[in-house]
């Protein structure tokens, strides 16, 4: 083994929360054989990527060294964990491994891109392993909230690695294997060079509560409601998928799974068998039949989303849904920063129509799916690695995770996203570039190209549009022209703020030298100097600028 | 009285939380007298107003009216109170009446857009009053987080009006007067009308917390501080910038005050003569002269805003000093929804540097300013009034509210921007068309004139100018001309996609008829269509379009 190194490298999820990709390599320095752990999404805001469809890790690196890559291994089938994993395949070119419910979700996204399902391998879990190179990799069954969430045992010629994936401690997950203490405890006892650890939750100090504490709650909710009721939580989140209808079907009401991702969810949970007792659902065509005080919805769209069912029922008709005072609206649901004005925008709307509401704000109606701070102290314990390797989590998560590990005893490397750490010795071996792909309408766009900073200029500054056309002479043929598009129409002046500008513009052209008449560059540079210092006095703004110039020749 | 009627018409604030416009009116039906009670204004963001400086309640109503107009009040100087009462004072011509401290921060509003300082007159508190036209107000001190906030009583030929303002009961303010209850219930003791109340906390279901249990806690916090620490909370929140820094002076720091608003809302205080003892601050221009060990920075910018002073120091050096590990951050604030990103940004460049940050989770360091639940019974109580009229608050706030009232058996009433009331039977009387106006640069812009919505469309879907030059015969000189912004470089068939749009535009005018080549509308609208659906094929999305077409004559 001399001369070869143990390395881990996050190229996503450790410096954000969502779109985890982890690398693990093994071999000479430079030469280190590969795997990578989930190639997740995560997704677009206003703020920072209007426009954009989906935001993926930067996997330059990996494309680079594409001939060293031995596989890909995903976690489970959440889109932070799974998204990315059809996009980048042809990039990649590695066989895909997951449970059959997490392979059956990253096949129906192969699919999609016209790519075989036979990409995709499906793993039975732990004690079963898989060769990649230098690595056996077993998934050890894990309580999150979605089917076949997996931990994984990666052996390496240095050791054994054990990647969390993202967890709770829960020995009553609903769905999914309870979280199995022995088998972690067993794990740990042969020595264990690194545990890699999902961070999203450090900041809670109370311990992480089961899933089954849920149901009761939601079922005496549900025994008080008079009229209909409807329940939103991540499509994904199949545990509580199955917590809302089984609590609806003790209470006597009838279930509508309202929302594609989420019935296409629970169409692959039962396709693969992990969904053992899922109750019967109505169909959402049948729904209006059913009188509205018998009625459960379960609708995606927990975040705000504008087009989920949600935000659909809340505006008004919905598959011939329509919601009414005396109703029932429950966010089964956390939600995540950044989307709060889209959830409150909805709670509005439901309170127009008297609907009532009812958030996770009192933690009776929604537990999360990752561990707390006494949860993540317990793992350590259990697993008893030399060293803790926080990922999945904001610098901040990663931080205090790191310290959480030191506080404990342990020693604990803080690495973010293109920190390659040396995971013998816990410290740092190489920082490699990475950054953010965007998918926006069906092309790739870098997050540092410059494509979506002038968009968001725009949005700030609005737009005007000037025109000049020159003769064969460098003589312009009539004055310069002026389209605004985002701006007000009357400025300062009270004249309208088009002519207000062209006016300026008529002024340059006229005092301009024939040398900057006959040069583009110059021209251009003079013309969009002056509608800025223009717009500038008539609005108190200056607006991004195309120059049109045309020459008659 | 016959004929007459008292009513009470919010133009905003009522469907918001922010923007406060409440108009009260006595008169026969069209013919009222009207007095105005705040005028603020509230904040832009990116995803609904990208651009916009600051955000207005339309009052065209009230313009309309303007002869009508007796008085302007103003309850207390945080900025969704007072802020756009020098905006549109020109507009409504009456004279502005607030307290001391209230009218120093209005005054300075005037006087920077040019306004004379004598418009703003300065009333003592209750028992004094101020007639105007039928209505004769009094301020009566009432405890919040701002010098002298008060409540107004209003007395009228058809009863006595208590309105609110904002408020917290709290016997031990910190700054301003205490919450009296007798004086309150001596106010009630004469039959009260109605009682127009402040909702913003009525989903806060525990008791408020006074000012001065703040204090201690930051104390200890700041006892086992080793570094520099800093605290942030809002610039206008004058009691915990005295809670602030009468801690750290117990602790033996010098306190500096970082950011303009916070210096401005401090020297008003002091002026004024409200700020009876705030510790005395180091200059920040001295700071880097005092041990770091020993300072105490209180800054501005609390809800993440990029240019104020705590992103300013969380991205690098400002004004000479710069955080490093050891230091601790303390946000003494909560988190308005919307702005959760922009703080969790500075959370994380300061995790990056090493910082310590303590937020308003374990409810130690923060207080809200506004009555919870049970605080706003006991108020209903007090006043006891024959109608409550929930104000400043979302739909979902003012609708609990109402019901709150209801449930202790009292009336409420729902009344949301534009919906006017008949104080007396609690019943709406009329609608009103209200909206928002947005200060954008130096102009004034409709919401819905589509200034904003076109930018808000440039910035999901990108721009294009189609330029096209023709001769005196309609004939084309030289083929159509595209310029991108905001676009990728390049399209799904790998050459520029400038070229891409080009080639198909070129196409368009070469098959197009004399007629359309002749017709500016029909061939703008062949144009664009044709570089929409180029784009739609190259990359996925339609942008926005600018055709320009210059005719030679």
């Amino acid at each position: 083994m001399s001369g070869k190194r143990l390395i881990y490298l996050p190229l996503g999820g450790a410096g954000e929360i969502g779109m985890n990709c982890y690398v693990y390599g093994y071999g000479a320095p430079g030469e280190e054989r590969l795997i990578v752990v989930d190639l997740g999404v995560t997704f677009p805001d206003m703020e920072t990527s209007p426009g954009v469809d989906l935001i993926f890790p930067d996997v330059s690196w990996l494309k680079e060294r594409r001939d060293r890559i031995e596989a890909i291994f995903v976690t489970h089938a959440h889109e932070d964990h799974v998204g990315a994993v059809a996009h980048f395949w042809e990039d990649l070119g590695a066989p895909v491994y997951a449970r059959a419910f997490t392979a059956n979700i990253a096949r129906r996204k192969f699919d999609e891109r016209g790519l075989g399902p036979e990409i995709v391998k499906t793993q039975e879990p732990w004690p079963e392993t898989q060769t990649a190179g230098p690595f056996e990799v077993g998934f050890v069954p894990i309580s999150h909230s979605i089917p076949e969430s997996s931990g994984l045992v990666i052996d390496t010629p240095m050791g054994r690695l054990v990647h969390t994936g993202d967890f709770k401690i829960d020995a009553t997950p609903v769905v999914g294997e309870p979280f199995d203490t022995a088998t972690w405890e067993e794990i740990g006892r042969e020595g264990v060079t690194a545990l890699v650890c999902d961070s999203t939750n450090v900041f809670s100090d109370h311990e992480g509560r089961s899933e089954a504490t849920v149901g009761p709650e939601i079922e005496k909710l549900l025994l008080d409601a008079k009229g209909m009721v409807v329940a939103t939580t991540f499509a994904s989140n199949v545990a509580r998928l199955k917590t809302l209808a089984e609590a609806g079907e003790r209470a006597g009401r009838s279930i509508v799974l309202m929302g594609r991702a989420m019935r296409r969810m629970v169409e692959a949970a039962t396709e693969t068998g992990v969904l053992d007792r899922f109750p019967a659902t109505v169909p959402v065509e049948d729904a209006a039949d059913v009188p509205r005080e018998n009625l459960m919805l379960i609708v995606t769209g927990s975040q705000g989303e504008r087009r989920a069912a949600s935000a659909q029922l809340a505006r008004g008709k919905h598959f011939g849904m329509e919601l009414k005072e005396g109703d029932l609206f429950l966010f089964s649901s956390k939600t995540i920063p950044g989307n709060e004005k889209g959830v409150i925008r909805i709670m509005n709307q439901l309170s127009e129509k008297g609907v009532d509401v009812i958030d996770d704000s009192s933690g009776r109606y929604h537990v999360s799916g990752h561990a707390n701070r006494p949860d993540l102290i317990a793992m350590h314990k259990l697993v008893d690695p030399k060293l803790v390797v926080p990922m999945h989590g904001e610098h901040r998560h990663l931080r205090m995770h790191a310290r959480l590990a030191q506080e404990n005893g342990r020693r604990g490397a803080l690495a973010v996203n293109g920190t390659m750490i040396d995971l013998t010795t816990g410290k740092p071996c190489d920082y490699v570039e990475t950054g953010r792909t965007y998918l926006d309408g069906s092309v790739m766009v870098g997050a540092l190209d410059g494509v979506v900073r002038d968009r968001i200029r725009m949005a700030l500054n609005g737009h005007v549009t000037v025109t000049l056309v020159l003769d064969e002479e460098d003589q312009p043929l009539g004055e310069p022209w002026c389209d605004t598009m985002g701006l007000t129409e009357t400025g300062r002046s009270q004249q309208p703020l088009e002519a207000a500008l062209e006016e300026e513009l008529a002024q340059f052209v006229d005092r301009a030298k024939p040398k900057v008449l006959a040069d583009d560059d110059a021209l251009e540079e003079g013309l969009r100097r002056a509608v800025r210092n223009a717009a500038q006095n008539e609005m108190g703004k200056k607006p991004e600028v195309t120059v049109v110039i045309s020459r008659l020749s």
